[in-house]
Formats: structure tokens, C-alpha cells, sequence
């Protein structure tokens, strides 16, 4: 490959990464605009501690565990602890055969894996002990996203056998949403929200805060999947620019009219959610999709996010603040399935592989997250005792709140 | 074309197609931070449609109205309905005689083109029935904008003439602007703006989200001016981030002084429209200017900005609530013009075509914005009720309130 | 050079300005979340001028002083006022012997100028006066910063000696942070800060905007520490890009066990300004550090910045808002040490002349800022009214609110 060529390629891997990184301050803006003011600080908090844990997990653990050199199995390898530096300058290049760089492989991947564990942040806001939460994220990321990451795109048993995840609608969204669900089983609802009176509608404090998150996720999805392609190539990547932006279009105006015949009014959150839902949906075939097939897809996902939310909320009482289950999980199942039928893949063979895929992680991821967190609550206990819950979080585990209501006067009048 | 240079080019127009996506980010905060409390929601959800009905609408109709291969003459010309792909892979490179692929060439296109619909929903803002809003955007970023974009940038007869307009102060900002100019004179002012005390000035709520909004603006515009390069070119894309930034900083300085001298304040909201004023002022002649061509067209830009609001707002009562029409109309007028007084293409001949482009895209885009809303008016109406306007659309178009300021224990508290 | 490899290089750069120009909003957001309500607009003001006085003086005066091409000796030179463009289209590429062009080098350059003064606004918010901060600010931007900059980056005596600072630990950060001293020392403590009756802690108005600032300057350092490498050369980018991240991670980590032992609370600011201590701390040496090292030093500023803020706050009384002299002085000179301690270069003799980096730099910048900020006390005075630091300077300075407070029905009563 020639220099200018390989430059390029790593440019744009490095760049996504950039893109992906920010999704992170999406996913934090995002979920405190759905919590309430009391527990905003909480959410800020624990967005900023996923990032650094992701971060440095990976690179002791993680990386190693998905990307083997030498797997034991299809279903397990380990390289040891810390990055493997290649050796030298000249020998980082000659090992990327492919488009970049040893450190461009880690970073990028690095960055994709801290989103995994971001996704159960909002599904169990506004009540789950900090500590705990924190414990679960670093066991998560650090062992059971980087296993059934392996699985697929480690060159595991699952890529063997032809399931395909282009860039994550199972391997990162499924798996996030499969341990939201298990951690929210686990812990219960927030406190009122299922009542003998009836199921409490509970809106979240900054519609703003949730806008600037939801834009800022889908601009970090221009890196997410086209990052994916994992080379500069001008037409797999500006493809998959226009399947993704077009399914993230079309997941909103299926949402607009599905919330608007099921509530009759123009839902900012569904409309939000749509836009996520419809990303989370093409992930899996964002490479492999006709526009026309993005756009229903993306439209399918987008009505499927009212229906799903009421469904989680009101027939399964399933407390999920943000709509992460789903979003990421329903979203991304669906989206997964649909490789089977739209696309250069599709068929009933690959819709069967597609079918194992989703399953076979699912089981593991959901069995691994229910075990960790019962675990957790069995040691460290999981939930906050209920006065702090109505004080809110930012109060009882943060010592101060979101948005300082103070005398503007106060420090003048102490002074005197 | 050698591979790697058709590569990074390609790159570059996906980068820059990144960063003018996130310019809706910028427009939606911008406009929300610029009117109440109680319309921000209704701001929020329309930013996010706007986009998506952009995208949608440019992939089946825009896009070969812009820029057809065969047109029937230099006014009109259109290839059909849906992107027609090109045949396989290699097709889509060797379509790209220029720079880049079909899928880049769309998709950057189609980023820009919601750009113009985003214009009009700052200034209608407040008190517009939300449907009749879409349904005009739908209809506008479908035909008018393609058509007069076609005229210049499709080749037709204005690019014949040799009319000059590097990125769009007037095929995207001073046509937005005469969308929004026509709406707002259909629409009337908000409820309480001119009454017999006088003109009641009513300022926006949030200082901080339309200070996020302007820098998102001027950090997307490295995308919309740089990427109007059309390659990477590393003279051409340097040259014009250099005339783009000097003339946001001169615009800002501009505004700076002359709202001083107007007001006696050091006025936020002049100072970030002189951003803007600035950026839309250098937009139309960005590969043209020297640098110091560049600081005096964003100064007057920056000038312009104080007394154009004012002119607008206590003269001729026209109620535009962010100020769109003195930053994309006034501005964008002056940048074209500027284009045949300064910079490569000075000259009284190049004065008169940036004139006739000017009038004759103003004329057209102005009566198609104008019979438009008016046919909707007859049709659907185009205004709240008054008691909505009053207690605000988002109640009363959404069921919800932008920043939901319930009792934080009332969770608990129905529990009981 | 071949073109291709020069164009991909220059893209690189003006991409790494794009993300460095961002960061300029993370600081108007950061420093605005940490103050008061009633400061909020005289921030987003102040960030907003300094950026436009911050390029055009660059342009008029820096770029010159810092990088002159026949300097008169290792301490000063000029090559006098403006840019001095190159000739022809051609002349531009050629200039860049290196890796971009003229223009590249100049935009990349001013916004990284400009982020050194914004340091300062921070500092001083909430009690000085904004005219009186300009005139600093311009000067300060204007002579200062390039001439220690020349030391070093433009090839001056310190660069000689082996003085090594890779993006600015010293150059940008502890300048900054030097200059902020100066000015905090001479304009003394906000009202009510330190009083009879103890110390009194003053939150800031807005969590969610201080976490979007701290994710936006990360998201802005991959450009400028990653820009520094001054080509798209793939080792050395990824390489910085890895180095950031597990810094910036690290800090967080540090941050937080270090404020639990102390405070036994989860606190935000001090974790998002452990965040911001492990980037500046990494910067002098992130080309020059292996994973481990970068984990070390972003782990140590993190412990740094909680005892340094309460050192300065508590022990000194030098009341500093934002706690930049924390993050940007004392975390600058830690990486700028640490580049003697870790990595290809550590040695006592790289020891010591880093120590001679960081007290000439020092010396020089505080000194000049000490003067210039009491000259400008003499003249024109620093420090609002004491009653207006009562009313807050939104209203004094700028005759507005950063929350419309409005009844949101006024504009219909007064129609009435």
C-alpha cells in the first residue's frame, strides 16, 4: 500500500475516532435533559467516569481480550494486560497490513467500547448508588462487551459463521440495551412512578440539554459508521453517509406520525428517539444498504419507538427513564434482522445467521449483566436509600446541585 | 486523478458534509436561546423535522433539480424522482470526474440545502402554526431553492452570464432571508411587539444557548466555505478558512463598536449576529479576497448588523425574533455585491451581474416564499390562536414544557 | 513531497484548527457554568471578543513576532505588520517545505494564539471590568505570548538550549495560567469571598454547562495536541492521540479518589478539572510518552488539582472561579517537568533545562502581565463598582439577563 494512501486511511479512522468521542457528551447531554433537575449532576458525573473508565480499561484489558492475535477458541482469547507496543516507529506501520496504525486501531476501538456502557447509564437514572453503578460499568466493559465483541469482529465464531454486524447494531447497541434491561429488572422503578393510582408520567427537566444530546449523537454517528469502514475508501465510506443520515431522516418522520396518531401531539422526545432509533437500525447494514432501503429501515425503527416505549412503560412496567431499552436494544435487534432482508445480503440463510447472532449475545450478554448486578446487589447493595432518592442524587452523592439557585446578593450580604 | 488525491478529496468533502450537518445543531440553539421560554420546545422540534425533511426531500426531488445532467434550458432542468446510482462501485468513482463520489456529491449537497429552510424558522418563530411551518419548508427546500441553486451552481443561465457566488451568500442565505422577509410579512408580528405604547422589545431566554449556537454556526462554516472548494486543495481550503475567520472577527469587532455607539452597551446578541453577519458576508467571495479584503467585508457585515435589526424592527415593523433577515438577507446581499468590489473579480461588469443575480434570484425566490405562504394561509392557516400564542406552543402544539419545573419530590409524594 | 502526501498533511492541519477554533467554545461554556447567573453574559461576551481580538491581532501583529524569518537575535524579531502573503498560488505551496501551506500555518497558529487568553477570563470573572480586560487581552495576545512563544516554537534561544515543550504545557497553558496570576493578584477577591466569618464557597449556576465546556476542549485537544505533530504522519498522531486520551482518563481518575479522600463526595468540578489538569499535563511531552508514562502523568495532575485548588483557595486566598491557575500554571509546569522525568527524552540534563524553560517563560510572562494589568489599574481602572458586582455585571455592563425572567405572557398584557 503506498504511503499517501495509508496516510489517508489512518486520517480518517482518527477523525472518526474525534467523532466518536463526542458522542459521549451526547449521551451525557442526552440523558440529563430526560432526568430531573435533582439528579443532573449525577448524570454529568457518571457520563464523565464511563468515558475515563472505558478508556483505561480497555487499554489494560480490553483490547486484548477482542482482538486477539492468538485466540484460544472462537469463543475466547486473551493477549495479556496493557497494549503490546509495537516495536518501533517503522514496525507500527508495517503492522497495519490494513489502513492504520497499531495505536489508530486501539484508540478508535477504545472509544466505540466506552459507548457500550454509557447506554445503561439512563436506564437506571435517578436511583442506582454511584458506587455500584461505577463497579458494573469497569466488569462490563472490561470482560463481557470486549467477549462477545470477539465473537464477530475478533474473528470469532459468530464471523465464521457469516453473522453480520457492520458496524454494531448488536455487537454495541443490543449488548448496551441487554444490560440496561438486566440492571433495571434488578433494581426496580424510581420511587412513584408505579403507583396504585396509576402509572406517573415523569418528564425530564431540559428539552434543550436532550436536543444539543441527540444532535451531537448523530454527528458522532458520521465516525461510528463510517469509521467503520475502516479505510478512507470514497465510496464505501460516502455510502454509508447517506444510509446513515437518510435512516436517522426517516426514523424521525416515522416517529412524528406514530407518536402523533398515538397521542395526537408533536412529541419532541419521539421525534428525538426516532432520530436514534433509525441510527441504531442502520448500524448493522449501513454498507450494505440501497437509500431506498435505508429510508425504510430508518422509517421502520422510527415507528417502532413509540409503540416500544409505551409497550416497556406501561404493559411491562419496565422503568427505563431515557427510552435506552428501546432505542438501543429493540432498535438495534431490528436493525440487526434487517440485513437479512433488505440489502446485497439479504436472504433467509443470512436472516437465520442474523437470528443466531442477536441470540447467542444476547443470552450471553444479558446472563452476564443479570449475574454481575445481583452480585453487586447482593454485596454492595445497588440502590439508594429511598430519602435520597427523593432528594435527589445530586444532593445525597454529590454534595451540590445542577443548577445553583443561590441569592445572587448572598456573597456581599456575608461580607458585611 | 491518481487514487490517493481522489481519496483525500473525497475525504475532505465528507468532513466538511460533518460539519455543516452540525450547523442545524447551531441554527436550533441559536433560535431557541433567541425567543421565550415557552416556545422553545416548538424551536427545538422544528430544527429537528427541518433537517430531516430537508434530507428526505433533497434525495427524491432536490437533488436533480440542482443539478440535472441534461437540463431542457438554463432555468429549469430535472433528472427524475430518487438518486439514480451509479452503475456498481467503480461507476461511482469514475462518475466523480471532479473530486469525489455520487454518494459524497449528494449527501454534501443535501446538508447545504436544509440550510436554507433553517433560516426561515427563526424569524416566524413564536407564533406560527406548527404544520403549516412544515408543510411550507416541504414545499420550499423541494423546488424554490433547487431552481435558483441550479442557475448557478447547476450551470444555468445566471453561471452562464458570469454571476459569481463562491458558497452561497445568496443561493442559500439571502434566499433563505427572502423566504423568511415574505413569511414574516404574511404572518404579521407576535402578539404585544408593536402596540399603541410603543415597540416592546422581548428578549430571548437563554444567553447561553444562543452563544452555543453562533460558535457551532461559525464551526460548521469551515465546512460550508472550505468544502465549497470542492476538493482538498491545500491553497484553496487554507485561503478560505483564513477570509471565512477574519471576517467572523471582524463582523464581531464591527457590531462591537457600532452597537456601543447605538445602545451604549456592550450588546450580546450584536455581537453574535456580527459573527454571523461577518461569516454570511464572506461566503459569497471566500476563495476571492485577500485577507484584508476579507476583515473590511466582515466589519461592514458587523456595522450593518445593529442598524439593519433596528431599521427592520422599529422602521418598518417587521417582527423577526433572531434577527434573520438583517444576517442572512441584508448580509448575504452585501457579500454578493461585495464580490465585484473587492478581490480577484472586482470590477463595474462583475458589480452588475452580482446585481442581476441578486435581484433575479431575490425576485423569484421572494414571489414563490410569498404565493406559497399565502396559499397555505387560505388553506391551512399559518397562525396559533391567540390564546395559544399566549400561553406559548409548547403547550399548546406539544403538551410539553421546555424545562419541566415540577415539584422534585412529587414522585414520591403520589406514592403515598 | 509528493502532492498527495502534502495535500493529506495540510487537510490534517486545517482539520486540527477546526477542532482547536471549538475549544474556544468549551472555554465560553466551562468558565460560564462556574460563575454566577448574574456574570453569565459578561462571559459568553468576553469569550466571544477574545476570539475575533485574539485572530485579528494575530494577523495584524503575533504571527509575525513568533515566527519572524530573519529574527535579530534568540529573543525577539519581526518581520512587521499583516500578512505577507506569498506569491501566487504557486509561491504557497512551496512555502510550506514542511508539510501545509502559508495560509495553514497562520490559522492554525491564531487559534491556538487565542486560546492563551482565554485562560485569563476565567480567572478574573465576575469582578473586573470588561473594557479594561479587552485592552489586556489585545496587548497580552498581541506581544507577549508570541514572543515567549518565538523562544521556543519560532526557533529562539530556548529552543536552542534543548528546551523541549511539544504543544504548549508551557508555551500556551502556563502562560495562561501566569498571566491569570498576575491579574487575580491585582484585582484582589470578589466581594464576600474571604470575609471575618471564613471562606465562602461560591458555585457555580450551571453543572451541564461547565460538562459540556470540559467535553468540548477535550474534543478541541485532539487537535491541538494531535495538530502539533505539524503533518497527518501516522504513527505520531495516533501515537499523540492515545497519549491525550489515557492522560485526560487518568486525570479524571486521579481527581476523583483525591477529592473523596478530602471531601468524601463525589464532586463534579473537581473530576472535570481533573479531566482538563491530565490534558494540559500530558501536552509538553504527548509525542514523547508511552501509554504507561501518560497514564502516570495525567493520574498525578489529577491528584494535583484538587489540593492545588484548595491551596490556592483556602491557604493563599488568591480567589480564582474557575480554577485555572490550577489547571493551566500548576499542571502546565507538572507536564513540562514530567518531559524530563518520562518518555525518550528523560534525563537530569532535560531536567534541568526544562526547569529553565518554565521559569524564563515564567518569569518573562508574569512579569509582563503584572505590569501591563497595574498600568491598565492606573488608567483606565480594573474592577466594576461595588454595587454592580452586587447587581452582577449582566445588568451593569451589558444591560441584559442571561435568563429572560420574563412573565411569559407580557407581551400580551401589554398589547391590552
Amino acid at each position: 500500500m503506498n504511503e499517501a494512501i495509508f496516510t489517508v486511511n489512518n486520517l480518517w479512522i482518527l477523525m472518526a475516532t474525534v467523532l466518536v468521542f463526542i458522542m459521549h457528551l451526547g449521551f451525557a447531554t442526552l440523558e440529563s435533559g430526560f432526568v430531573r433537575k435533582k439528579n443532573t449532576v449525577n448524570i454529568l458525573f457518571k457520563n464523565s467516569m464511563i468515558l475515563s473508565i472505558g478508556l483505561l480499561s480497555y487499554c489494560f484489558v480490553g483490547f486484548n481480550l477482542m482482538y486477539p492475535d492468538n485466540p484460544i477458541n472462537g469463543f475466547f482469547g486473551f493477549d495479556g494486560f496493557g497494549l503490546s507496543m509495537p516495536q518501533g516507529a517503522a514496525g507500527a506501520i508495517d503492522y497495519a497490513d490494513g489502513a492504520y496504525t497499531y495505536w489508530t486501531d486501539f484508540i478508535f476501538q477504545a472509544v466505540f467500547a466506552a459507548t457500550g456502557a454509557t447506554i445503561v447509564s439512563g436506564a437506571v437514572a435517578e436511583r442506582m448508588k454511584l458506587s455500584s453503578f461505577l463497579v458494573f460499568t469497569l466488569v462490563f466493559v472490561s470482560i463481557s462487551y470486549p467477549i462477545t465483541g470477539f465473537w464477530k469482529w475478533g474473528a470469532g465464531w459468530l464471523d465464521a459463521r457469516g453473522f453480520y454486524d457492520f458496524a454494531g447494531s448488536t455487537l454495541v447497541h443490543s449488548v448496551g440495551g441487554w444490560a440496561a434491561l438486566a440492571c433495571v429488572l434488578v433494581l426496580g422503578a424510581r420511587k412513584g412512578k408505579y403507583t396504585s393510582k396509576g402509572i406517573q408520567a415523569i418528564p425530564g427537566h431540559s428539552m434543550p440539554l436532550a436536543t444539543v444530546g441527540v444532535f451531537m449523537v448523530w454527528f458522532g454517528w458520521f465516525g461510528f459508521n463510517g469509521g467503520s469502514v475502516l479505510s478512507a475508501d470514497p465510496v464505501g465510506v460516502s455510502l454509508v453517509f447517506v444510509t446513515t443520515c437518510l435512516a436517522a431522516a426517516a426514523g424521525a418522520i416515522g416517529a412524528f406520525f406514530t407518536s402523533y396518531i398515538m397521542f395526537k401531539s408533536h412529541d419532541l422526545s419521539m421525534v428525538l428517539n426516532g432520530i436514534l432509533g433509525g441510527l441504531v437500525g442502520i448500524t448493522a447494514g449501513a454498507d450494505q444498504m440501497s437509500p431506498t432501503a435505508a429510508i425504510i429501515i430508518g422509517a421502520v425503527a422510527g415507528v417502532i419507538i413509540p409503540i416500544s416505549v409505551v409497550f416497556f412503560d406501561r404493559k411491562l412496567k419496565i422503568d427505563d427513564p431515557v427510552g435506552a431499552t428501546s432505542v438501543h436494544l429493540v432498535c438495534g435487534i431490528w436493525g440487526t434482522l434487517a440485513v437479512g432482508l433488505f440489502g446485497s445480503l439479504a436472504g433467509v440463510g443470512q436472516f437465520v445467521e442474523q437470528l443466531i447472532g442477536v441470540a447467542a449475545i444476547g443470552a450471553f450478554t444479558f446472563t452476564f449483566a443479570y449475574v454481575l448486578i445481583t452480585v453487586i446487589k447482593l454485596t454492595m447493595g445497588i440502590r439508594v436509600p429511598e430519602e435520597e432518592e427523593i432528594k435527589g442524587l445530586d444532593v445525597s452523592e454529590h454534595d451540590m446541585e445542577a443548577y445553583s439557585e443561590m441569592d445572587p446578593n448572598y456573597a456581599f450580604a456575608t461580607a458585611k
